[in-house]
């Protein structure tokens, strides 16, 4: 019995094709380009198999309302070509077998939770942290959709006055990806943030517009735990520097056990770069 | 049989009996004093009944983990006389029957959802704005509580460079509640907000703080409606000042069928004041 799994980026797709313990057998990479030419390269690689289903781990914003007509289809995005197309009816017209979506974010939490460094925290959510801000969120064991799914990554935060960057959101004034993602890091700073040294003070700004985010995720969901992934957070310095300004942020208003240990609330991921691809297998192994 | 509610507010305990159709057929409003005297008084109201159970939706913040030691009581408060107080156990101790404890506005938003504003919508939230803020949520039907229950009236947002008076938070420099709560507004204007014209700027930096919140709601939960109740949103001019400030910070980032129609999607309360009291009820009430 095989199972598939498709991290769905933006640049590429991750596929993979896993046996039913989740062992990965093959993997390929497959670059982003127009819906026709990549989702053939993809039928390509699976339909030598007889797969039982495949899971996908997608970019959004996509609707999940399963059972709708539009499940799986992607909605009104800068990636004009995939606007409007149904990954979900492709690859079920192309493959035959079961198909589930969610968002990629969502399939990494969901890994982290089986897996990883959220496992037995029933609220709790990853955050990714990159050339975007994105975060999947679990609550009582279930990954939430709500009424689309989450678009935390763009919470309203507010800026620093002494910080002359614009934020990068070409929707909001003052939002968390479009002020603490790689691009306005990169801009406040004239280099890549991989270049900066531990001590720019760079890295206080970055860490204070994270836990302000972080602090309203606790806030409205209450969440037990929270992974924070992605490239900008390769600089392992910013956990305790985020902490900190967590703590500041806070300012001992929730006062739980969780909260007490910040060491073990604001945490990095367990799966090394696996999240997506494990989680969208997750999607649809048999529990 | 007879079923019991209890309204348990920082300066007064509505309490009420009702029938098993949720017919309300006495209530009595007790002060908040002392646990002890205050609790007396409310189990003097229901003892000559034999109770089939009793709901209480309670200030917080108050532990809500079922089958733990600590369900129903009291934890770090202003109201220090109630600190560590079990009002869940006191209750079933004094009267035998069966209690269910919820936040004062997860029972307001319970009775919405049931009876009111929110019905059928699945995803959703009660929002009171008075002396203080605070919310109630609903996911996917159920009421959410996470760690503890949310803190969502607290949540941090950006203060407009403009706006002098300091946050009212003794927690936070810049937050919903400290920043837009019934005291901020009295302290803005030298008077009570219900003296303000409708055309006081004050109402401005009201609608826009409020709509700050509320997009982060919208984007980190999914919710579908959001019902704005308590005294300052008496205020019914607020509405659309709310909806246009709301607009405006959303920039049209997420669009969904919800959001097309802010008039369906930022709305007043149904239940005139009792939201509260049925939403207690609506705990234990059978289904």
């Amino acid at each position: 019995m095989y199972y598939g799994a498709i991290e769905a980026g933006g640049t590429k797709m991750n596929c993979a094709i896993c046996n039913e313990k989740g062992e990965i057998l093959q993997t390929v990479r497959i670059p982003t380009e127009n819906p026709k030419e990549t989702m053939e390269k993809i039928v390509g690689f699976y339909e030598d198999y007889s797969l039982a289903a495949l899971g996908v781990g997608s970019f959004g914003p996509i609707n999940l309302q399963r059972g709708t007509p539009d499940y799986g289809r992607i909605l009104h995005t800068p990636k004009v070509k995939w606007e409007g197309f149904s990954i979900y009816e492709y690859l079920v017209e192309h493959l035959g077998c079961r198909v589930v979506v969610d968002t990629d974010v969502n399939a990494a939490a969901l890994a982290e939770y089986l897996y990883g460094a959220l496992q037995g925290v029933d609220n709790c959510m990853y955050v990714t942290v990159g050339t975007g801000i994105g975060a999947g969120i679990i609550l009582n064991g279930q990954l939430h959709h709500g009424m689309l799914h989450p678009e935390a990554g763009h919470i309203l935060i507010g800026k620093n006055p002494k910080d002359l960057v614009k934020c990068f959101c070409p929707f909001h004034e003052s939002c968390l990806e479009g002020l603490a993602a790689g691009p306005a890091i990169e801009a406040r700073a004239g280099r890549p943030g991989s270049e900066l040294s531990q001590e720019d003070p760079i890295w206080d700004l970055e860490s204070d517009y994270l836990a302000q985010a972080l602090v309203n995720y606790t806030l409205i969901l209450g969440v037990e735990r929270i992974v924070l992934g992605g490239g900008v957070m390769e600089q392992k310095h910013l956990f305790p520097k985020i902490r900190a300004a967590y703590r500041k942020r806070m300012g001992g208003y929730m006062d739980t056990s969780q909260l007490r240990n910040l060491d073990t609330y604001i945490v990095p991921p367990a799966l090394g770069g696996m999240q997506g691809i494990k989680g969208a297998l997750a999607l649809v192994l048999p529990k």
